[in-house]
């Protein structure tokens, strides 16, 4: 598909400089311009590729259009003004709608006819599909499930009985939402198992990485708000709740009955432990631990960043004796008082 | 399915307390109290809920029961109780018996009658599924595989050839076991793998949480023990034991030949190194590696807690100046003493 | 399959010792030696089992031959040997070549006669298998898929569209590859997905392992190059590059556009910022945090180990306060100086 640069500028609102009968018929990077495509420039450290660039045309900031040898879209953001772009400039191919021949769907399902269920899915008794959804190819759906209209099941997804997903939904390979919670009980030195009887709820336009899990509610549900956006591999434990537009990166894990608030970012590989919440626009940076709730938006780390091993071996030798250094400090803060005295 | 509280307390060997006669239909939390249902109280701070409860009763400790507004069921550990309580209530979904026309079956399997393998699963060759196990949508199970009595595999299981789990087991989606240990051997700047020719030997009462992965042994089998509860996406290498009532929380990670006591608690993100003992009775906390042996039960740590980012981040410049702060402080006492001396 | 050790050595280029007629049928461990077995010794703590071993013969370090109560091949590198000696020892078995009547496989697909496709995989259109390669079952491959020849994907593998994989690679169950990349941008508080425009490429002999998700780029291609070695559990982000035979051990997370150099190690569990460089022939510790480039090949760290948590916990205590204690040195220091001017 090919848009005129005048024609996109249109369509999102942004500002077009240069000839704005150009045509575009995809995107590439300011690196590895081609002259049909538009790229961006959002990342400074991107700004030395400007100058040479082959793009046919470059999103930018006004203050580098001065600096831009080509026709450019002028944006206040201008990666947002790339990713409306680039959509545009997709086609996005659909699966033809109606129910593979090979797929097994239980009884009593609503699939409105313009869904597509993919070959060798298995969808259980009573499950409600939106219109325009897709399930992709080998997913399984316990029953009960509700699909809202337009979502996508990428492939090999799981979703386990009763599981409610909004609209607009993206769910990669893999994920798995409404497995049992972690719920154990100690009994004479054994384990007992809780029955895991809440749900999750899951709300629009939300995005789920591969193999991400999603664990079902021990009594009340788990709940994804609308515009989450979830990475690959992470791990949501029961009864959390995550507030919307709030996004977490990938290898992140949220123990059970956490309160995320909204607009909140969780770098990788964080950890968040249990019955607590955090505000709303807390941002967590990458492998940090959140033992206590965050009650003030603001940026919070507990991460260590690498060094030689040698030199981070000696720090750790140290770190080991700190309370003993921390003693040996105030013994001679004492004794230079006590001579002071 | 409706009990009344009597016989509720009758089944869990509890004593009620109020009206015997009452009909129990399910269970509830505190706060979102039904009069037909039960809730529990169990962790202190959920103790405020108590007085307006509109529950129909509650299982807690002697301590609390003058506390509470309607009928009881006392308990010594009201958390087993109610998981007790929860599953006489729980009316469990079990799949017809029979293997649905859609799996795939080897040759020479064992699959015994009252056992269900659901649609669109493949059982390679002489794999033998014991009395009520069920096989959900999707499984795969290689040759060789042993499943004991009523253990079920929720769905997109896949076990690996030659493993073997015992009864009473939950596996939920997602969960790979017997996949090939990470052997590799370096000659010449290249990596030559290392045949993974043990299995995995799985105890009976063991639950796997989703997208957790159990690697087959190098040469002997990897073991987990009778009783283990894994949670979501943890990874377990070749040749790792397991001991029994051992709880491991989600994101953990076990490297090779590690061996794990009985009645241990790793909670969420630790890592252990390989070839190492964990004792019986130890406790890890969260986000914690573990790189030597634990011989003696207890608590161990070595997470780290965020703090404001600002705050953070000069405590990191000053930990890496640790050294230095060290000859320093030595390099005062010693000034001082010779000033004394 | 049984060999003489004459013939195991000729096959490796080692040096026989002992009864070179000797029949070898399989390997086995040192302390579990079987007399028609052979075993290894590379890792030092493993040599207290060398006196006493029933193993029929033992690949060692000359250095070690003198000990060896039995026949021996000398290597100078005994894993790799070994390694050698138990592929050649362990047959492989394949599946028959062919598509499996329940595989789905859609229009103008290139299928290489002697590949096998397993029961109940999903093929998309324009997908190209090579000769000997193995799809084994439930597998799903997206459209314009490229596979190497002799190259086997166990089980529940998802390959999304256009992903190209080399020869003689190995994925482990519940891998994914090509999954969108993480790509959002925000506007007005809520994120607008960013086309994850790039594919895949993985070079030849490499190893996946089980539930490892590997993400497509965002207008490049995520690179794995050859011979790199992923275990289990591993989210490597958009636009990465791993350099060739570089090494990757469980639950280690790569964010996006990191470039890692050929022939590093990375350990179980380590963080890697994105957009940042790692020079060939590094090593990162467990667990440790990569936050910069780092440009020199070397070992680096930044992992914690356990400590009983009380004396963790008076160690936290006093870091918190680690920039007051450096004030404070800093004063006693300013004090002393004073005092002897």
């Amino acid at each position: 598909m090919s848009l005129t640069l005048g024609e996109l500028a249109a369509r999102t609102g942004t500002e077009p400089h240069g000839d704005a009968a150009l045509s575009i018929a995809g995107v590439c990077t300011l690196q590895d311009g081609r002259p049909d495509c538009i790229s961006f420039l959002a990342n400074p450290r991107y700004r030395r590729y400007l100058d040479d660039t082959r793009a046919g045309a470059v999103i930018l900031a006004a203050a580098d259009l001065a600096a831009c040898p080509v026709p450019a879209l002028v944006s206040s953001n201008p990666y947002a003004t790339y990713a409306r772009v680039a959509t545009l400039l997709t086609a996005v191919e659909t699966p033809p709608p109606g129910v593979h021949p090979t797929a097994v769907v239980g009884d009593d399902c609503h699939i409105d006819p313009t869904a597509s269920i993919g070959p060798l899915c298995v969808i259980g008794a009573r499950v409600a599909i939106g219109a325009g959804a897709v399930i992709g190819p080998g997913c399984v759906l316990e029953r009960d499930v509700v699909i809202g209209a337009n979502t996508r099941l990428v492939a090999g997804v799981v979703l386990c009985h009763g599981v409610s997903i909004g609209r607009d939904c993206l769910f990669h390979p893999g994920v798995v939402v409404g497995s049992d919670g972690f719920g154990i009980a100690k009994d004479a030195g054994r384990w007992i198992k809780v029955p895991q009887l809440g749900s999750v709820y899951i709300g629009d336009d939300v995005e789920i990485g591969a193999n991400t899990t999603v664990d079902r509610g021990a009594l009340e549900d788990t709940v994804i708000a609308d515009g989450v956006k979830l990475d690959n591999q992470i791990q949501i434990a029961h009864n959390v709740q995550v507030g919307a537009h709030t996004a977490v990166a990938g290898c992140v894990g949220i123990s059970g009955s956490a309160r995320i608030g909204a607009h909140c970012m969780l770098a990788g590989g964080v950890g968040v432990v249990g019955h607590l919440e955090i505000a709303d626009h807390t941002v967590v940076t990458g492998m940090s631990m959140v033992t206590k709730s965050i009650t003030e938006p603001g940026v919070n780390s507990s991460g260590l960043a690498v060094l030689p091993s040698e030199q981070w071996n000696r720090i750790v030798a140290r770190l080991r004796r700190l309370d003993d250094m921390a003693r040996r400090l105030q013994a001679l803060e004492r004794k230079l008082a006590g001579k002071d005295a």
